[in-house]
C-alpha cells in the first residue's frame, strides 16, 4: 500500500523589504501553501511571486486571509464586528484569486490565519462570518481548519474539511493540541518527530502526552515556516518521509 | 431621437470612520460608480456596502484602483515599478470583484484613480503594466480613461475605451481639458454646465475656452464627487438633463 | 463671584485629505483642546496646524493619544501588551511636544482617546502602563480622566487630575455618565444643556436621570467635536455662558 | 598618537514580528546609532527597546528620520511638499527623544534615511525645509550627512556636521562616493575593507578607484547593518581596528 501525504505550510508572510521565512527554498519543498493576503502580511508584489512559482512547482495554493493587523502579525485580539470579518475575508479572497488567475491556477483551500482563525474554532459567530465569506466567493473550495466551530459549520454547509496534523506539536488524549504553553507540548527531537510523522501518516495512531496511542490522520501535515530554519527542517523531514515510500503532494 | 447618457462618478472613498462624499444619496442619482479599492481610500466594509446598494440601483460597477497612499490620496507622485503597478492593480481589481460577486453583479469597467490615472495617460510603461493586469483578470472590462497612453493601449489591444465628458470643466481647441491651475479651467456657474452638458449630449460639440466650438461627445458624464454639496449639485443636473428628454442610464 | 470654565473638545482627528470637525472654527470658540497624535488619527501636517492655531489663538494644548487603530478609529479593544501601551504613549507624547516645541507653547494635559481611555478607566494595570509612560516624559502634566483607576493612580503620584462635566451627558446618581445605550443618555435639547451647564458651573450641582439633584463640579466642559455642526452647538453654547456672566479660559 | 574612530549603524529598522538585523549583537559592537522612528521602520516597542540597551551600553544615540513608506523602506521617491519634510521630520525627532529621556539620555545627532537623505543632498529646498525641522527642535544637534546641500545649509546656519567614511565602499577622485552601479563600488574582500579604513583613520587618506591616492577623513565609519551577517562582518572589522590600537568611541 503506498502512503501520500500534502506538506503544507504557510507562505508570502513577508511586507515590502522584510522577510519571515526562505519562502525560495520552501516552494521546493512542499505540496501546498497558505498565502498571506496583504492584511497581517503580504503585500502584491509578493503575492504574485508566491504564486507565481507555486503555480509553477505544481504547488497547491490556499488563502490565508487574516485580521488587519500588520504590526501584530494578526495575532492580536481585536474585537472586529463579524460584519469586517466577512468582509475582510472576501476582500483577501478575492485580491489572492487575481493571482491566481493570472497564473491559470486556482484556490483550492482556505486557512484562516492567526487569531482570526482561533475566532473561527472558537466561536460560532465568527465560524458564520467567515463561511458567509466563503459561500459567496467560491462554494467548491476546501477548508483548512482544527476541528471546532469553524470546521463544524463548513461541514454543516457541506464543504470539504481538510484535515490537519503536525509533527513537532503533542497531542491531549482526546486528539488536540497540547496548549503551547504546557512542557512536552513541541516536539524538538528531529527523529522523535519523524517517527511520529511516520506513525500517523502510515498507521493513522498517535501517542498522546499521556503516553495513550489513539487514532490520528490526517490530509496534511503542516510544517511552520516562522521558526528558525524552517526550510532546512523542511526538507530533512521530507527526505525521510520519501526514504519511508511516503510520497509528497497536494491532497488532492 | 432620444439621447441617453451615463452619469458617473468616484465613489466609496472614506476609510473607517471618515468619509469625503454622500455616497449614498449620489447611489440614488448616478448610473454608473468607480469604487475606490482600499489602496488610496475605501475599506472592505465601504466597498461591500457601496457594491451592494450600486447593485440594488441598478448602477453599473468599475474599479477605481489606485496607488498605495492613504495619507496622500493617490495624488501623489510615487516612484513605483511597472511590478508594483501590474500587482497593485490586479489586487485591487481582484479584491473589489469578490463583492460584485457576492451582490451578483459584474465589474463592468476600469478607471485608475489620480496619480496612477495621470502616469497611465502619460506614460506608456505605465500604461502597458495597467493592461498587463486587466489582461490577466478580465479581457472584457471597458476601460474609462481620458485621451492618451492608456487609451491607445487600450484600443491597440481590443479593448473598448469609454470617452468622458465633464459638466464643470473647460476644454482647449484640441478636445483635452484645460488644465486646473488656468483660470476659467473650472466650470462654476450652474446654469452655463447645464447648458455646455446639454449641448454636449445633444449636439456633441462644446465651446472650448478660446470661444470655438469642437466636436466634443463622449459616452459618461463625469461628476466630481468630493466637492462641497456634489450630491445636491449632481441631482440638480441630473433634473435638467431629464426635463431636456435625455435620459439617465448606465452607457452599456 | 464670577464663574470661569474650560471649554474642551478634541481636535486634529483628520488624517490626510480626510476631516471629522470643523477645526479651525472649534480653535475659535473653545478654551482646550486634546490633539490627535497620529495613531487613531491625525498626522504631522495636521498636528502642526492644529498646535500653530491653538498657540496664536492661546488655546490650551493637551495630547490625545490612542491606540495604533486608524480603521476603528482608536475605538476597538485591541489586546495590546502593557509595553504597547507605555511605548505608544511615550511615543506619541513625544511626537506632539516637538510642535509644541517649534510653536513655543507647551503641553498642558494629557486626555487617553477613546478605548485607550477605556482600558485607562477600568482597568489598573492599564491606568499603571499610561502613567509609566506619563512619569518619563514630563512630571507636570495634567491628566484628564473620568473618575476610575487612571484618576487615582494619577493622584496616588501626585498628578493633578482634571475633572471634566458634561453639556450633553445624563448623569447618574453616583456622579457617573448614564451609558450611552440607555434612553435619556444623552441631551438633544439645546436649552436644557444650557440650563444644566450653567447649574454644573455656578451651583456645582446637576439633576440626575433619574431625577436627584447631586453634587457635580469640573474644570473643563467637554464638547465633542464628531457630532455633525459640533462648531455651531459650541458657538451658540459658548454664547449662552457668556451671556450669563461665565467666562471661557483655560483652567490653569 | 592614539586614533579613535566612531563605529555606526542605522538600528530599529524592523517593524512588529519583523527585522531586518541582528541588533542585539551590533549594540554590543557598535559606539553611535541611527534609529529609525516608525516612517520608514521601526516602532515605538522597538525604539524603546534600542534605546534602552544603546544607554545601558554606552551608546551615542541619532534619529533616522524616513519618509513615511514603509511598503517602500523609505526608498522610493514621493513628492512630499516641504511642510510635509518638515513636520514629518519633527514628528518623528519628537517621537524617538521620548524614549532618550525616559532612559535618561539625550539625542546626540540626526541622519535621514534613504531616499529623504538623497532629497537632502541634492536638493536646496529640502536640505532648508530639513533643517527647519532640527531648528524648532534642538539647536544642539549634530547633522551626519554627505557632502551636498543638507551639510552646506547646516554648516551655515552653525550646525556641526559630522563626516562620515565608509569600509566598504569606493571612493572617486573628488572624494564622493562611487555609484553603487559601477562595477568596483563595493569593496567586498574582508582584508582589503580593513586595510583601507585603517589608513583612513591613522592616515588620513584613501586610494581612490581611479588608483589615486587622496585625503579622507571621518569622525564616524559607517558599517550597513542591512546586509547578510553584518554583526560578524562588524564584529571582527571592529577586532581589527582594535588591533591595531585604533579605540572605538562615540565621536564627541
Amino acid at each position: 500500500m503506498k502512503h501520500t501525504i500534502d506538506i503544507n505550510t504557510d507562505m508570502g508572510e513577508g511586507f515590502g523589504r522584510y522577510t519571515v521565512a526562505n519562502d525560495e527554498k520552501l516552494l521546493d519543498i512542499v505540496s501546498s501553501v497558505n498565502i498571506a493576503c496583504g492584511f497581517h502580511a503580504g503585500d502584491p508584489v509578493i503575492m504574485n511571486n508566491t504564486v507565481k512559482k507555486a503555480a509553477q512547482n505544481q504547488v497547491a495554493i490556499g488563502a490565508h486571509p487574516g485580521l488587519a493587523d500588520l504590526i501584530g502579525f494578526g495575532r492580536r485580539k481585536i474585537n472586529v464586528t463579524m460584519e469586517e470579518v466577512t468582509t475582510n475575508v472576501l476582500y483577501q479572497l478575492g485580491a489572492l484569486s487575481a493571482f491566481t488567475k493570472a497564473h491559470h491556477t486556482t484556490l483550492r483551500h482556505v486557512s484562516p490565519h492567526g487569531q482570526l482563525g482561533h475566532y473561527c474554532v472558537q466561536d460560532k459567530n465568527f465560524a458564520k462570518a467567515f463561511m458567509e465569506a466563503i459561500n459567496s466567493f467560491d462554494e467548491s473550495i476546501k477548508i483548512v481548519a482544527l476541528e471546532g466551530e469553524l470546521a463544524e459549520e463548513a461541514r454543516r454547509q457541506g464543504y470539504t474539511v481538510v484535515k490537519q496534523i503536525f509533527s513537532d506539536r503533542a497531542y491531549n488524549n482526546d486528539g488536540t493540541l497540547v496548549e503551547r504553553s504546557r512542557v512536552g507540548s513541541v516536539i524538538t527531537d528531529f527523529d522523535e518527530m519523524v517517527t511520529r510523522t511516520i506513525q500517523m501518516i502510515k498507521e493513522n495512531t498517535v501517542k498522546t502526552i499521556d503516553g495513550k496511542i489513539i487514532k490520528m490522520e490526517g490530509d496534511i501535515l503542516c510544517i511552520h515556516s516562522d521558526t528558525a530554519n524552517s526550510d532546512v527542517l523542511a526538507e530533512k523531514l521530507k527526505a525521510e518521509l520519501v526514504k519511508n515510500n511516503i510520497s509528497i503532494s497536494p491532497s488532492t
